[in-house]
């Protein structure tokens, strides 16, 4: 890794906008951008203060490329902690290759995906698990995975595992001071305080190793497997969900997001709808192929929607009693997975029918897609099926699977290291598992890294990040 | 149109990327941002000086929505004249839209397309052609078309309408005021010098209306028709033409830009492909509705690219002899048209072929797509083509219809003064059409402009700029 040379990227999106911005970063960036400016006012960009912005020209030679406002970032006081330089210029696909074009014949490199933040992390503007969230916080699509993120790069999970691993590397010193005094038998650290500590660290890795279900599935969007006949009104349903949020997104001009036809944010949750084969035929009769298929999606699923064709019940009793078979079966094979029984088309029942069915089918809970009756109940009863109290009471919430093994494996050896001290092990074998137990959550926060893993974080960042 | 409320949009490329830029301006937009921002270091943005930069959180009350860096920009030294805030926050599409919900919320109201640009037009920041030419900018695709869009919004065009418009405005003046002394038939406005004035300005006048048809195929392409067989090896010329640029473009990730297909940037001047059915058909004879659309395509072009098979034609010569008359023919209803014969696959023809096919068709340039050669020649010939002179030289060009109009309407109120001039018409009668005239000029800078007008203009504009 060369960290001297000065980078260049596109920070903004891709394509054409009313503006973009091209950063810089580098011991040299605000040389090299100065040497290409012709301010408005006569002045060097390199005699100006830190976070300022300038107005200009980029030129190549005497061709004239851009109006631009150039930004100014002295190191250490920048993102990266290196000089860094932002060029706001006119958003044409054009005018931006041609800048980055021009820096490059200059002498900058092209910046490989998420180095800036990596030289932010090299230079310790941040933790391992700060950079990772940057590249969270960037890809979250709603308030509950934003949240996480912002957290997280906020500092909050790292600050929680560096104050362990330093009990633990105090610990440790004296444990293998011990070492050193082998043939007298001494013991500096006192065992009962050291237990103590132990199962306090156990504690709180059990609980941020738990927090990984939850957080996974907020990064990822909660899935929901949709049980349901094709005319039972799925796309109905899906629309009304969607339909509010919609209206927001419309309604701000410029942000249109890619919208990901079956993800739906609820209460700033995303939800990831898997649609299912269904569980019955036409023939009223449980086909095996199809009941096998959805029951593995089902598997997959954080929460069930099952949808009950009411009309079609009401007409055919053994259709509601064929669904409630179908409803349990499902709840007893995943007893962890949050079943909602919806009946659609309300409008079109009787209360008198209405009754009949929740007599067939206990669980129903009635809703009308068309009308919108019944969605806000549904909304918040999706909340309730993925238990977000977590996020809401800013508690720590492991979102990353690299965290994950690091805090199995550290949580494996002070397992070790517990054991061995009830086995009344001597001090030097004691010290290897504490060693590895402390070399796991320096994997965490990145004061144990390797290029190699460093590349790999890196490489999933967006290029200008 | 309200002009003291604060608007807001997002100013870079919609989509997710790592950084975005959403810009507010009005009187408040200070204050409004200010209320949200907690600094790093504790300050209030409103003390700040102008052009300056500022990390810190934006909130909605405690929930924190993302690290931001501010930079503030107090009217009138700012884009719009107003005070500007740009908020740089990270990319992912839900944090942009949660950012402008929460100012929409505390006031600010959603930009309309152009607006910025609109307000920096009524504020005086600069003249209607310097603001359309901003939105060209944006749009430019290719170096040509970038620095005529740079002429005009740095004034080179408006100035010398503006000049001209002063000049006929001194003569307006002299001669309303012989209006006032009427009885007395005084003339305070030297007719002689008045006549070479008006013979200037038609000079000028018919020099920008005819830089008309160059600029308008720079700004949207120079339409270049191909006429060929589909087994010529069309698309291996054309990927041959785009390879270079293509490889530009990929040596710089994240500034992939929307391909158009069938639009090639060569020496800065992009030109735009029109395939058309061909002349001939398999059976060597003229087809009557494949050749009438032909022609009509060849009628839209500025360039006619004419294939010819080499291999096809050397084993049967009266096909050549066929190609001649077409080429003929082309040249003859299209007398202003650049035709370029272009007989491929020349790598598999002797040279004595390669003279023999020469013999029949003069205007024969050989090339091999494949391999490249005559490649390069075939580049300069398009350039040729295009005489983009005018754009190297620096002259004013004009590539907006609107100004066009303008332009040939002014023309024709000159036309008129010059002829009452002749005639010897009384004062009043010479001052309509001179204000005639001074109306089509003051169009084109926005000293004349309608909310009309201006709602059409900017209306063309992306939302942010």
């Amino acid at each position: 890794m060369q960290n001297n040379d000065t980078i260049i990227a596109l920070a903004t999106a891709p394509g054409a906008g009313a503006i973009a911005i091209i950063r810089l970063s580098g011991e040299k960036a605000i040389e090299l951008v100065n040497d290409a400016f012709d301010s408005i006012h006569p002045k060097e960009l390199k005699d100006q203060k830190s976070h300022t912005v300038h107005l200009g020209h980029i030129k190549d030679h005497d061709q004239l490329i851009d109006q631009v406002l150039v930004s100014i970032f002295k190191g250490p006081n920048s993102y990266t902690g290196e000089n860094v330089v932002e060029i706001s210029c006119h958003g044409s696909t054009y005018i931006q290759q041609r800048i980055i074009q021009l820096f490059l014949k200059k002498g900058a490199r092209a910046a490989t995906g998420g180095e800036f933040t990596m030289r932010a992390f090299l230079n310790g503007k941040m933790d391992l698990s700060q950079a990772e969230a940057v590249g969270d916080l960037i890809a979250s699509e709603n308030e509950a995975s934003a949240q996480i993120a912002l957290q997280q790069m906020r500092g909050g999970f790292s600050s929680e595992i560096k104050k362990l691993r330093e009990q633990l590397l105090n610990f440790a010193s004296l444990i293998e001071l011990e070492l050193d005094f082998a043939e007298e038998d001494v013991s500096f650290a006192d065992r009962n305080a050291f237990s103590t500590l132990l199962n306090t660290i156990t504690a709180v890795l059990k609980k941020l190793i738990d927090s990984f279900a939850l957080g996974n599935v907020i990064k990822n969007g909660v899935p929901v497997a949709i049980v349901g006949a094709p005319n039972v009104g799925k796309s109905t349903l899906l629309n009304a969900l969607l339909n509010e949020e919609r209206a927001i997104v419309s309604n701000i001009a410029g942000t249109t997001r890619d919208t990901i036809e079956d993800e739906i944010s609820i209460g700033g949750v995303g939800f990831r709808f898997i649609d299912t084969a269904g569980i019955r035929t036409t023939e009223d009769h449980i086909e095996k192929i199809g009941i096998q298929k959805t029951f593995e999606k089902i598997n997959q699923a954080k929460l069930v929607l099952y949808l009950v064709d009411s009309l079609a019940c009401i007409n055919d009793k053994s259709m509601a009693v064929e669904d409630e078979k179908a409803i349990l079966k499902i709840q007893q094979e995943n007893p962890s997975t949050h079943v909602i029984v919806l009946g659609n088309k309300v409008d079109q029942l009787t209360n008198q029918q209405q009754n009949e069915l929740k007599g067939i089918i206990p669980q129903l809970q009635f809703i009308a897609a068309k009308t919108g009756q019944g969605v806000e109940e549904l909304k918040k009863a999706f909340i309730d099926g993925v238990q977000t109290g977590a996020i809401t009471n800013n508690d720590t919430v492991i979102t990353n699977s690299r965290h994950y093994d690091s805090l199995i494996k550290a949580l494996e050896e002070i397992d070790n290291v517990k054991e061995g001290l009830a086995k009344e092990l001597s001090s030097d074998l004691l010290a290897i598992d504490i060693r590895q137990a402390l070399y796991h959550f320096g994997e965490i926060t990145g004061e144990i890294s390797s290029d190699e893993l460093l590349g790999n974080i890196f490489a999933n960042f967006c290029i200008g990040k």
